[in-house]
């Protein structure tokens, strides 16, 4: 799949249906992932695959649990709405990865991490990001489950004290991919236009400046029409 | 560009040729970074493009001091390798991308935060790593500079206290695409194969257990020959 399909089609899945992930698919999508650039080539990242149904059945319970303590937060209809969603709907998924983030990994001169101890973690989000894009290029659908409690899941999976669970994800392969997030389906929220979260030069400033030497189409609002996606 | 061709042939490029980087492309490429996912679709990220050279120059300027400060950490033959790897090579990049994450963006009650606040720096990461794939399709190169003291940027660029300067970017045209990492290369680190950071079932686990309904290929260490990339 070309890149920029995989990017807009790529989607928070959370109906899967019976069929299991290939192995070779599932190595291809981890490599995928273990290649992402790092600070200092860290690699700080581990993939732990889950699927002893025990260790799945007790995660999902985690989950089952925190999306009602969620739901507490929403009254009336909101919370009709909010449990429409169906965020626990991760107990058909055939696949758990939990990937976590050493921050010791490299010893203390790990370099370009000096000034920014906390991109061991953001190179593990880049890591996740290329295996959710990898699993869409191979028709395997994910969802990082958010609504989780890390600490009970690493006592699950034996992961160490100072070992940060950064994402548990479950992948399985959908009946289909929608067309538009889940939220926004749902009609919870939509996504932005580009152009409200892109400032140039500083911040807050919607327009960029034009000099003598810039394109003829200046980057502005309107200079934005046509090139951003369906 | 082709998915997977992308992931493997991304690298972290510090050194840029004399061409700008067309406007349309710019934007195609801050497009593909706002359509990451993000926790209960918050898009909490925000990407200011720095093209003024007197901005880009204070910014560089820091990354040099911090360059020479993180240098002092090496001794002898250690510092001289450390500072051949010209980290602060980036005064060639025609546009810089300060990407920031809004904490509050969405309110207080964003879908699946509830349990893993993070989930909004995390999210601008995926942002990132769409952003530095897609630059590496249309053949931008792409430096992530961590050397950097986030608050002195943020002064500069105006962005408010509250606000998280998560990634600085550099973009720019290479003059080509290294086959290895940069640091690779120098001799300073290797990539781990894929089988030292995954891990099945529990945290420490190197090999899959079968149960008989699985398939014949196990997902053992020897099982990974052959379907990770070169």
């Amino acid at each position: 799949m070309e890149l920029f399909e995989a990017i807009y089609r790529r989607r928070d899945v959370r109906d899967f249906g019976p069929d299991q992930i290939p192995r070779k698919t599932l190595l291809k999508i981890l490599d995928a992932a273990h290649h992402a650039g790092s600070v200092g080539l860290m690699q700080p990242w581990n993939f732990t695959v889950i699927q002893a149904p025990a260790s799945q059945a007790a995660i999902v319970e985690i989950v089952a649990e925190e999306n009602l303590k969620a739901a507490k937060d929403y009254h009336g209809e909101d919370r009709e709405k909010y449990l429409s969603l169906h965020l626990e709907a991760i107990h058909t998924a055939p696949v758990h990865i939990a990937v976590t983030c050493d921050s010791q990994r490299g010893g203390l001169q790990v370099v370009g991490r000096n000034t920014m101890p906390e991109t061991d973690l953001y190179s593990t989000c880049c890591a996740i990001q290329n295996l959710w894009l990898a699993a869409r290029a191979e028709g395997i659908g994910m969802c990082w489950v958010s609504l989780i409690d890390p600490e009970r899941v690493k006592q699950i999976l034996g992961i160490p004290d100072e070992i940060t669970l950064v994402g548990y994800l479950c992948l399985g392969i959908p009946e289909s991919f929608d067309e538009r997030p889940h939220l926004e389906r749902q009609g919870w929220k939509e996504r932005a236009p580009l152009e409200d979260v892109l400032f140039f030069e500083s911040w807050g400033q919607q327009n960029a400046i034009d000099s003598p030497d810039t394109e003829s189409s200046p980057l502005t609002k309107e200079g934005l029409r046509g090139v951003t996606s369906p």
